[in-house]
């Protein structure tokens, strides 16, 4: 069995069950594989779970990373645009609610923690770099980059946050704060000229398998 | 027994026991009451949190209400500071912790989810109006003001949800957050002229207890 079968497996048990109930039956469940496989390769539900958030992140840096080659302000636009969730996307906003589970525990779990801080540090040094190049090129004004990354980062984390916690009533939470956020804190870095792609242009063409 | 002290053992036993593990016992311990007394009051665990919820926003509604007389600028400054950890704050970490367990459940649970949508619509209702005010006093320049007020709402949200999952590593990162708000939320809607008053001015003087 692959890695990357017994991630998918995960990423289908996280959906369905949530975290704080996951079992490795509801793992093993979703894969072709039998629970005394998954325990060979993984000793303990944590074991695999730790293995699998860290798994996410290194798909997110090379995503990242294999874009670096474009425009800042495409690349801004980009990094926002990743958070937001269309009324489609149930499958993704049942992820990201077992992953705010997850992250509830992150004072009480030492390896899931180190994961978090992990992920935290690499959405704001993405978000930093880019901004640094955009300054460094001319098209953003001088703003402090690790500052305005975690101010753009907690924005889009708050906003995921309350659209997977309030449910249908607030299904398109992420895009209004993505869109204001490009207009309130993007737009008045920009230096006078310089032009944001457009979001929907952006959302179209994006790959967000996470 | 009042209220006012069952919600006391609520609010403490949270922060001792997080949500998911609380029991009513857990509650009964808390206070000077019996487990059966609580359960005279209230049926179920749920019942009891329910009602934790409605008090606590209750009280987030009377404290906005009472200071509504002063100036936009003050008013906004506070209600953004209200979201400021400081490192010696651990017990509102802990507290803030449990909510997010709860939130977390929010899509499971059509009790908790409407208390939640009623804290959604105060706070962003107390921005929105705070902004609106200011508009129409001339130091706020014509923004939209939900839209405002919801990209503030996820900004804070975001930082505190950061912070407290992050634990230590990140003991400053709602004040870091809440000053670059301040800087390039508020700032660029400022009308000439107008200043925000001091943060640790403002938070030295803000009552809390929540």
């Amino acid at each position: 069995m692959s890695d990357d079968e017994i991630m998918e497996a995960v990423d289908q048990a996280l959906r369905e069950h949530g975290y704080a109930e996951l079992t490795m039956q509801d793992i093993a469940d979703e894969s072709e594989k039998s629970k005394s496989l998954l325990h060979y390769h993984y000793d303990t539900k944590e074991d695999l779970l730790v293995a699998f958030l860290d798994d996410l992140l290194s798909d997110y840096e090379q995503r990242m990373a294999c874009r670096d080659g474009r425009p800042p302000t495409e690349r801004l636009v980009e990094f926002v645009a990743r958070f937001v969730f269309t009324p489609e996307d149930s499958g993704r906003e049942q992820f990201h609610l077992a992953l705010l589970e997850m992250r509830s525990q992150g004072p009480f779990n030492d390896r899931i923690r180190e994961q978090l801080e992990r992920s935290d540090e690499i959405l704001r040094s993405t978000a930093a770099e880019i901004i640094t190049e955009g300054i460094d090129s001319g098209v953003f004004e001088e703003v402090d980059p690790e500052r305005t990354a975690a101010l753009l980062v907690a924005t889009l984390d708050g906003a995921r946050t309350r659209q997977i916690t309030l449910g249908e009533a607030n299904e398109t939470y992420t895009r209004t704060v993505v869109e204001q956020a490009l207009t309130q804190i993007v737009g008045p870095i920009l230096e006078e000229g310089v032009e944001l792609p457009d979001l929907d242009a952006v959302l179209a063409d994006l790959d967000r398998d996470e």
